[in-house]
This record gives structure tokens, C-alpha cells and sequence, in this order.
């Protein structure tokens, strides 16, 4: 099975398994809607490739942290949309899940993808279940208060904002989290995994910059322009577009070079500029050069 | 230490590490102040309370189980209270979290409290660490989407709601959740402990409605006459008030003799009926008699 279709069947039995007796119709529809179909599902693949690099001795644990990756980068996507935050109408190519349901069933398929995250790590049948303690906590670190995807969001409600920490948190610390969660998940020294996935992360988010520059909706799938328009710090306004061309160019030149020793290096340090430059939509890459 | 001071310092040690470092000051301001002053504690003394009957011989375990679930019934009160459910201005007291801080900010607080919660039994340095996943499964399946908090909120969003299934998912399930988790942090057979944390949760909310329909915001330090206004379901409104005074005390009647066979047994017997009798505040037993 490729990884694509790996992750796609473990998401697809998390989401089964999370909504099928005592779950709300509507609530297990806007679930259904949130994760299905997916973005390019670039976190979990991560997370599978590096496990696959460090051994992949137990595949369930693996599976495991891919899909959580998966799941709270879904939660996050619903509640970023809401009126409060982005007020974004679309998302992934169709209506955001607030403008589909409403504000309410929003908020609680964002609250419950989040224990879903959690809950399908405990649930996995681990060959290792001593790995299953630093897999939560490599998980919630990366979504928690403290430098996880909620302080990054957070950021964004403070008067005096920390650049480089509202970054870290906000895009870096879940790439971070899938680079450490593939190892922890093969038994790996993991937090050696840390700088690539922060730096794959920091590739990201300046792609995603130029993406919202340079991009349309129709090719990205979701508002453009909304840096610009909400205020946000974005390399494009800060360094001008050539230089955050080059930024990111440079970035996946130290991603590669950041790859831990492992068995399956060479094969991993191919895919990551592979998958690095997907980042932009290929239409945008002449654009953008 | 008394279970009360047990508690609080467990709660306190939580808080303290989700929001030193990088968490960005007002997120770490709403997190404090959506915790503290708690309530009365009741889910995480009820957690103790079965551990303790049951021998409690791993005490992280049992502190991480009831400090997880009181996180977590914070987090279900930020969101609850936001404009698009109850749009509740008060709480415990004081203004509700997103009247305090925002409504971004409530989304988050109570976001970061749901990681949190499953991230602090993964901290914890059990002496049992195969209790683990199990503890985190009852708590997992108390607060998502499959019969737990989020699918009895999401209740509220059906044209057709099964109430039962509403009741127990809105708030049986955190109960049963109590007295579940309680026990399987001691290791004991604990899905025996169900049908007992199923009823108290029971006889909580309809003293809830009791106090909603007879009480005063003074006293219940939140809005009263909610449940009339916002057509939601109550004892009081479907039975009158007669009867469900009748039903509060056929309830707790009926939990008392839900206790399991344990070594702390008659202990845990008397404890839940005054536990139970505080559920309706003190002024408001005599005008609902």
C-alpha cells in the first residue's frame, strides 16, 4: 500500500470509529466533511515517511501519530475559519465547515476531532505501548498552549506579537511534531527529528505566502489575499516576493541537509524536496520565479 | 491532604505546566481564569472519592484521572458559554470567559484545556503505565463525539432529539467518566463503576434544572431561567417541580445502592448522598421542599 492510500484507510477507520453510535447525524456529518477529502495530506505523509526511514517497526503506532497529525490539523483548519478568527467562507475548494453547518456544529466537530486525536492514539493496538506516553505528549505539545498550534493562533489575539514564536507555533510546530512522531512511533531517538520539522514547517509557511500573493482561489482552494487584507505577517509583505522565493528555496536546501542518520536517509532526503516542492501550486511556481 | 486540597494542587501543577514558556500572555491569563476559582469540583472529588474506595494504589494515576476530567468540564463551560450556544455573560460568579477575554480567545482557552486534559494523563508518572490508555480511552469517550459532552451539545443542533441519549451524553457521560476513570486508575474491574457515575450524573442534572428554575443568578453565580428561554429540555418543565424533587431524591436513593462491592464500600455510600445533597444550593432545598 503507497501512503497515500495508508493514510487515507487509517483516517477513514478513525472517523468510522468516532462517529457511528451516540454521535449526532449532523455532528457526525460535519465531521465527515471536515476530513473528507483531504488536503494533500502533507503532515501524516511526513510522518510516515520518517517512520519508514527509522525502521517502522510498529506500523499501528505509526498509523497511529500520522492520523492524529491528520486530525488536529483538520480541528485547527474549523476553528481558524470561524467568524472570530479568518471568517473564511472556503475552505479545501468548497464552503468552510461554519458556512456549511453553522457556527455551533463548527466548534464542536473542531472539539471533536481534537479528543479524537488523542483518543485513537490510546486506542491503537502498539506492538510497543511504551511509545504510546511519548506520542501524546510529542502530539498535544504540538496543539498545546505552550508553542502549539492554539498559542499561534493565540498570537494573533496579542497586543505585542513575537514574530519568529507566532511562526514556530503556529505552522512549525506541527511539521515538527510529524518528523518527531514518525521516529517516537519507530522507536527512534526523536527529538533529533525536531529542527527538520520545524525547518520543513518554516519551507511551508513561506510557500504558503506566496500561495496567498501570488495565488486564486480557484487554484489554492481557499481566499487569497487574506494576509494583506487581515493584517497578518506574511514573508512576501515583509522581504518582498523575489527574496521569499529565494527563502524558500534555501529553506528546503537545509531541510534536506537536517535529515538525522537513519537507514533510509538518502530515499528520505529525495522525497522531502520532492514533496518541498509541492508546497506552491505548480501553476504559481513560474508566477512566482 | 484532603481530597478538596488534593485536587487543587493537582489542577495547579496542570495549569502551570501548559502556560509557562511560549504560551502567549492573554491565552495563559484565560486559561488560569477559566480554571480558577473552580466550582465545586464535583467530577474530580467523585474521581478520588472511587479510587480511594478502591484502594488507590497508584495515586498519579488517580490525581491525573480527576484533574483531566475537571479540565476538561472547563473546557465544555468556555465553549457552552460562547454567543453561538448559550451565550451565557456569566459564570462561577464572574463574566464568562469570552465576555473576559473575547470570544477568539474563549475558542482557544477552551481548545488548550482538551489537550491539556489528555496531555497530563500522558505526563503522569504512573506506577501502573498500563493504566494509561485505558484512562485515557473512558476520558476520550466521555468528551467526544460518540455519546460524550460534545455529541449532548451537538444534540442541541438536531431537529429531532433523542432526550435520553441527550441527557446522558451532556452530562451522565463526564459522571460516568468520574467514577469509570476512578477506578480504573486503581485497577479495578472499572466498567462496573458505569451505571453508578451514570446516575449521580442523573440526579445532577435535574437538581441543575431545579436550580435554574427556582434559583437566582446571586446564588448559582450563573444566569438563571435558561433553560425556559432557550427551550431547552428540564426536569422541572416536563415533570413540574414537585415531581422532580421526587425524582432528585429516587435518583440519589438509587446511586447509593449502584456502589460496587469495594474495600471502602460503606465509606463511598455515605459520602455520595451528602456529595448529592450539596448538588441544589442550600437556600434553594427549602423553596423547592
Amino acid at each position: 500500500m503507497d501512503l497515500a492510500a495508508r493514510i487515507e484507510s487509517s483516517i477513514e477507520a478513525a472517523l468510522l470509529a468516532a462517529a457511528q453510535t451516540d454521535c449526532p447525524p449532523r455532528l457526525a456529518d460535519a465531521l465527515h466533511y471536515a476530513v473528507f477529502p483531504g488536503g494533500a495530506r502533507i503532515r501524516p505523509r511526513l510522518t510516515l515517511a520518517v517512520a519508514l526511514a527509522c525502521g517502522d517497526d510498529d506500523p499501528a503506532a505509526s498509523d497511529a501519530a500520522a492520523t492524529a497529525i491528520e486530525i488536529l490539523h483538520c480541528a485547527s483548519l474549523i476553528h481558524d475559519d470561524l467568524p472570530c478568527f479568518d471568517d473564511a467562507d472556503m475552505r479545501r475548494g468548497k464552503p468552510s465547515v461554519h458556512r456549511a453547518f453553522g457556527e455551533s456544529l463548527a466548534v464542536l466537530a473542531g472539539d471533536a476531532l481534537i479528543v479524537l486525536g488523542f483518543d485513537l492514539i490510546a486506542a491503537s493496538p502498539m506492538r510497543h505501548p511504551e511509545r504510546m506516553a511519548p506520542l501524546i505528549r510529542v502530539v498535544g505539545r504540538a496543539v498545546g498552549a505552550q508553542g502549539g498550534i492554539t498559542a499561534g493562533q493565540a498570537w494573533e489575539c496579542e497586543s505585542a506579537v513575537d514574530l519568529a514564536a507566532y511562526h514556530l507555533a503556529k505552522t512549525g510546530s506541527l511539521f515538527a511534531a510529524a518528523t518527531v512522531a514518525g521516529a517516537a512511533a519507530a522507536g527512534a531517538e526523536h527529538e533529533l527529528w525536531r529542527p527538520l520539522g520545524e525547518t520543513i514547517g518554516e519551507a511551508f509557511q513561506v510557500a504558503d505566502d506566496i500561495a496567498d500573493h501570488v495565488g486564486s482561489t480557484a487554484v489554492i482552494g481557499k481566499p487569497t489575499g487574506r494576509d494583506k487584507a487581515l493584517g497578518r505577517p506574511s514573508a512576501v509583505l515583509e522581504l518582498g516576493l523575489d527574496a521569499a522565493v529565494s527563502r524558500l528555496k534555501s529553506l528546503v536546501g537545509r531541510a534536506t541537509a537536517l535529515v538525522p542518520p537513519c537507514r533510509g536517509e538518502a530515499h528520505l532526503r529525495a522525497l522531502i524536496l520532492t514533496e518541498t516542492q509541492r508546497f506552491v501550486p505548480a501553476g504559481l511556481v513560474a508566477a512566482a520565479a
